[in-house]
């Protein structure tokens, strides 16, 4: 059963819901001036803002907070900065609206063009990082969206604070921003707001994989984003083995607290005896825990793998290999343990490479470097909106363009159904004009 | 609560899953070949499927079936021969997956490529029209999807008869089709695939409103298609009359029981007294019932319009009409109680044209040109998959292109992410090559 709607969750909705018509046809100019006010207003309201967010970190404090969340809940003068560089940033990203995707001819004087327009409605959902809530806001405000915010109860005078700042600057630069940002408070709001499939048309959660997966289970809302980041590298038996080494080591280590990060490593037969000695002891410098199957245990010193520990993301420094007899069964594996999320497959051969990237299917498939590159800026797309496994819509590392749908416009002279059907009809020309 | 899922079709769905994998592999010249093969066995066993048919339709007589099911439930040798000549369009599209949509340097020896791909298991539901079935699985396979499809009990023997021939069609071109195409035949068997949101990755219904509602209901899954086609022609106050007469015909009359037709019409009061006596006359002629608010029924005999008549889709020959003070009061109306789906604007105004298509938060909007237009034959996408009002993934009239999502694929040297971190870092180039 769906939850039951809250007053409060479904006027704000319907409030974004009016604004969002309304944003389709904001031009550029003007949603690039609310930005820079953004940016502006951030920096001279700073004093209150870290205000804000001291009275949250004392608290938590008090509530025995994890040191990562805690970390995860500062928002400084340094993290402050970040945020107005990143909308400056965002300024200058050409616009994702109202681009011409396809033009054609249907007949004389009859002209159809598929346009980039935003989607509408977007609902946020993100734990403890104030951060998250300016990079996403403004996002969906450069791609004339609207947007409802959730964020963690723990940030709570932070992310009021900022929400404040942020539709004081949009409705100073004009009443036309109004509804356009709002954030939700309580729990059951946001229980709410995923009920709402009428009027908000994309959730994108920003968190751990477990709040990732609530949601999907408890929305018909499309939702942007993976719930796990289980990435595979597979050393192919003609890998170059120095090149194998290297990949793996940053793959695993780098950041293994990320979703990118290597959680399995599959090593063909042929080279396991020459490779995994060298790579174990590189991993055990870096206080790696090795996890193998059968083969692997007969060639390094590794607790024994489990069934359970294929399918597992550690986020930390901890990794599960296996040897395959072929790229055929590291494919199969993949495939079926993994998250679609990244892989990568070391090798020599262009051929090898090319089925490996066409039969895995993952949103990233790499050859010969890190899955650890798997990431909107690195990617060049700009501003990041998630990584997304969803096989429609976006997948991957999605920029703005995942904020964005189309629209069809056809404009005519005049032009009836009824002429082009039946005996003698017109015909139609098809002529593609971009 | 979903459904518990039955074995028969989580073995169905299984089996498409892997046989997806590697469908994703195979060329152009291999689908086409299965393609051909579908159309020359469709062709040799014309007796057999007719013969099913025609068993069909006894029985569906039999049951008292309605005219108008029984039509869309006949498959002769007209159909079959217009399913065969659909196949050999097809087979001359070019290739919906391979595509590369983007390819940047991120540095000397690390291309990132965009590339279009298959979206994996699609999910087709129809209700008694089996040219629909072959129609959508051979859009599936040019695509490179596998594909599960639920008929209505009606068309039973004929939807067995199809798939019997193409499945040997396809197999005998080359095993690797094997699983790719699958019936469902019972009605539980349907339930069940909606709730294998893990195995289905996009649900495509063909058929009544009603079936789309409830799937849209009962499945996580994504589902592409509409629910409901309100449709709007407005009227502007400088609106060429004649035209907007021979446009507003047509959009009601000549082919209402469609979803692109026109549900509503809407006048600015400035030309009402003008335009609607002679509209009245011309829908008078084609038997066309009017309903309308009062300004409306002032000026023509038409019955009261209700609340519930704005948000009806008559599918028949029945008009709502509202006479509106201003183009921001229709746009209003639409975005209020339309469907999303098409809607368009009469004027001699490019200025009041291009603010209506920004704001009509619609699939397809408009400018001086019947609504009727709004389908993928007409717009020049070839074979249609549906037509969606969803706002993510593909909107209006969808082509094969709507059967695809992509990968990243990134060709590396050995690269890893750490190179790229802290001071004396390397900077990523970020370099467009397409």
């Amino acid at each position: 059963m769906l939850p039951c709607v809250m007053d409060s969750t479904k006027e704000a909705a319907e409030g974004a819901k009016r604004a969002s018509f309304g944003l389709a046809a904001i031009p550029l100019a003007l949603r690039n001036l609310a930005l820079a006010s953004i940016a502006d207003q951030l920096e001279s309201h700073k004093a209150e803002i870290l205000l804000a967010n001291d009275r949250d970190i004392e608290q938590a404090k008090r509530h025995d907070l994890a040191a990562p969340l805690l970390k995860r809940l500062r928002y400084d003068s340094a993290k402050l900065d970040e945020s107005t560089m990143q909308i400056r940033s965002l300024i200058a990203q050409e616009d994702p609206i109202g681009k011409v995707l396809s033009r054609t001819e249907l007949d004389n004087g009859l002209i159809l063009e598929k346009v980039s327009c935003p989607i509408g409605v977007i609902g946020i959902v993100f734990e403890s990082r104030p951060d998250a809530l300016v990079q996403i806001s403004t996002l969906c405000l450069k791609s004339g969206n609207a947007v409802l915010l959730k964020g963690g109860s723990e940030a709570k005078r932070t992310n009021e604070a900022l929400v404040k700042v942020i539709n004081e600057a949009i409705i100073q630069t004009d009443p036309c921003f109004e509804g356009s940002v709002h954030l939700l408070s309580t729990r059951e709001e946001f229980r709410s707001l995923l009920a709402l499939d009428g009027l908000v048309d994309l959730i994108i959660p920003r968190g751990s994989n477990e709040l990732v997966r609530s949601i999907q289970e408890s929305t018909k809302i499309p939702v942007l984003g993976h719930a796990a980041g289980i990435c595979h590298t597979y050393v192919h038996e003609d890998a170059d083995l120095a090149l194998a080494l290297r990949v793996c080591y940053d793959a695993k280590i780098q950041y293994p607290a990320v979703c990118n990060a290597m959680e399995t490593l599959l090593v063909n037969q042929r080279v396991a005896r020459d490779f995994l000695p060298s790579m174990a002891a590189e991993y055990e410098k870096a206080r790696v825990e090795l996890k193998g199957d059968e083969p692997t245990r007969a060639l390094i010193k590794a607790e024994e793998a489990t069934e359970e520990d294929w399918a597992t993301e550690y986020n930390d420094l901890v990794l599960s290999i296996k040897v395959v007899s072929s790229m055929e069964e590291a494919i199969e594996h993949i495939n079926r343990y993994g998250s679609h999320h990244t892989d990568s497959i070391i090798t020599k051969s262009r051929q090898a490479a090319e089925r490996f990237m066409d039969l895995v299917d993952s949103a990233s498939v790499m050859w010969n470097c890190s899955t650890r590159f798997a990431d909107g800026f690195r990617y060049g797309l700009g501003a990041e909106v998630g990584i997304s496994t969803n096989k429609t819509h976006a997948r991957g590392p999605v920029g703005l363009e995942g904020l964005t749908i189309y629209k069809w416009k056809l404009r005519g002279s005049g032009q009836i159904v009824a002429d082009y059907v039946g005996k003698g009809a017109k015909e139609f020309t098809h002529r593609k004009l971009l």
